[in-house]
C-alpha cells in the first residue's frame, strides 16, 4: 500500500450543535456540489441538478426542522456522485457507475487508489465529524436519537410513486413505529419501509452510528416533488416538526413504561 | 455545550500497515499506562499492573501473532482505567469506578466534562483510527477480517477459570465458529463465547467496526497466565498461528462454496 499525496478532505458541516436536544439530523445528501478535481464527471448541467447527485429539498427540510426542533444538523458538503456517504466504500453505490437511467462517465473505471482518495477525502472525514458529534453528546449524557433526512425522485425507471413520506428503520424498528403513528395525523400518505427498505442497503448511517450504540433511530424519506421549492421546504417542515416531536415523546414514554 | 480547552489526543499505534493480508489485530487493552494528567487514579503499583488496567500479555501474542499472520496490529496506548476503549462513552465500564474487587477511587465521580474530555482523548482517536485503517483496506479491495485480542485473569470474584483459550462472537458467529474447530487441534481447553459473550457487552469494538460492514470477525480471550512471560506469548502465538490461519482458510472455503 504506498503512502498517498495530500488529499482535500471534505470535513461536514454541524450546526447548532450547542443545542442540548436529543435529536441529531443527518444529511448525506444535502449538495450536489463537485469538486473541481472531479470535473463534471461526465455529466451535463441537468444531470448534475438531478436526483442522482443529491436529495433535491432535503437540505432545506432538515435545516428548516433543526431550526423548529432545535436539533442539531449534519450534512455532507459533496455530491453522491463523488461519493455517497450513506455507503460502505466497497458497495456499488459509493461511486456509481450508473445511477436510475444515467451512466456516470467519471465512474466508469475507478482504480483501488482513486477509491481510495475518495474515501479517504470524502467518506472518512463525514463519518469520522458524524462519528465525534454523537460521541460528545453520548459522553454528555444528551442520548443522542438519529434521524437522516432524505428525499426520492417521483419518478423512478418511469414508474410514479404514490407514497409521499417514507419512515424507514435499521434494527430497531421503534421509532420509525412511533413516527409512523404520529404522521397519521398528517395528510400525507406514509408508508413504512418505502421507497426503500434496509434491505437495500439504505441505512447504513445508522447501521454504523446508531446501532451499534442502541440510539433511536430512523432514516426519512420526503417525495421531492413536494420539496422542490423553498417555501415548500418550509412547510413541510411545519408539517413534520411536531410528527417528529410525537414520536420522540412516544419512545420516552415507552421507556418509562418498560 | 461548551468549547472544551484543547487536549493530549491519544491516538492509536499502527504496526505493519504495508501488509496486503487480509487480518486486522487489534488489541484495545494492550497498554496500563495513565498518562500524568490523570495520576494514579487512586491506585497502588500493584493494582496498576493487575489486569484491571490492561490484559496482561494480550499486545506480546498480539504482536507475536502479527509477525506470524503478516497481519496489521492496532492497539490503543492508554490503560482502560482512563477509558476502556472496548466501551461506548455511555457504558459503565468505559470509566468504571469499580473494576472486580477493586474500587477506582480516581473514577468514583466523574462529571459529564471529564467524561466528555476522556472520550476525546482516547476514545475518539482510537476508533478514528481504526475506522480509518478499515476502511482504507476495504476501499482498497483488501477485505478486512477484523480480530481482537484480549487476555483474562485465571481467578476472577475468588473462582478460578479452567477455560484457556475463549472464542467470542457479535452478531456473525462464522469466523468464531471456524477458529474454534480450528482450535480443536491445539490442546488448549476451548471454548465459545467464555468467559465472556456479546451479551456482557465486550463486543463492542467488533459492533462498531465489524458488524455494519459486513466483515469476518471474532474476539480472542486467552488466559493471562498462559502468556505471563515474552517466551510464553511467542509460544501462543505459536500456537494460535495456524488456528488463525485455517480459520480464515475455513470462511473463504465457506464463501466460494455459498
Amino acid at each position: 500500500m504506498q503512502a498517498m499525496p495530500p488529499e482535500t478532505l471534505f470535513a461536514p458541516v454541524i450546526e447548532n450543535e450547542v443545542s442540548v436536544g436529543r435529536i441529531v439530523l443527518v444529511c448525506e445528501h444535502a449538495s450536489n456540489h463537485i469538486p473541481a478535481q472531479w470535473g463534471n464527471l461526465g455529466l451535463n448541467a441537468d444531470q448534475r441538478r438531478a436526483h442522482i447527485a443529491w436529495d433535491p429539498g432535503a437540505f432545506g427540510l432538515a435545516r428548516g426542522l433543526a431550526r423548529r426542533l432545535g436539533a442539531v444538523l449534519i450534512h455532507a458538503p459533496v455530491s453522491r456522485l463523488v461519493y455517497d456517504c450513506n455507503r460502505a466504500p466497497d458497495m456499488p453505490g459509493a461511486m456509481p457507475a450508473r445511477s436510475e437511467v444515467h451512466d456516470i462517465p467519471g465512474n466508469a473505471a475507478i482504480s483501488p487508489d482513486e477509491r481510495l482518495r475518495r474515501t479517504r477525502s470524502v467518506y472518512l472525514p463525514f463519518h469520522d465529524g458524524l462519528h465525534g458529534l454523537i460521541m460528545r453528546r453520548i459522553a454528555l449524557g444528551l442520548r443522542p436519537v438519529v434521524i437522516t433526512i432524505h428525499s426520492f425522485t417521483p419518478v423512478y425507471f418511469g414508474k410514479t410513486r404514490r407514497v409521499e413520506f417514507g419512515v424507514i428503520h435499521d434494527a430497531d424498528p421503534t421509532l420509525a413505529r412511533a413516527i409512523l403513528k404520529a404522521a397519521q395525523e398528517t395528510s400525507l400518505v406514509t408508508e413504512l419501509n418505502q421507497p426503500y427498505s434496509a434491505d437495500d442497503d439504505v441505512t447504513h448511517t445508522l447501521r454504523v452510528i446508531a446501532t451499534p450504540y442502541c440510539l433511536p433511530n430512523a432514516m426519512l424519506e420526503v417525495r421531492n416533488d413536494l420539496i422542490a421549492t423553498q417555501e415548500a421546504e418550509e412547510a413541510m417542515a411545519e408539517t413534520l416538526t411536531p410528527v417528529l416531536n410525537m414520536g420522540l415523546i412516544e419512545i420516552q414514554r415507552q421507556v418509562k413504561a418498560g
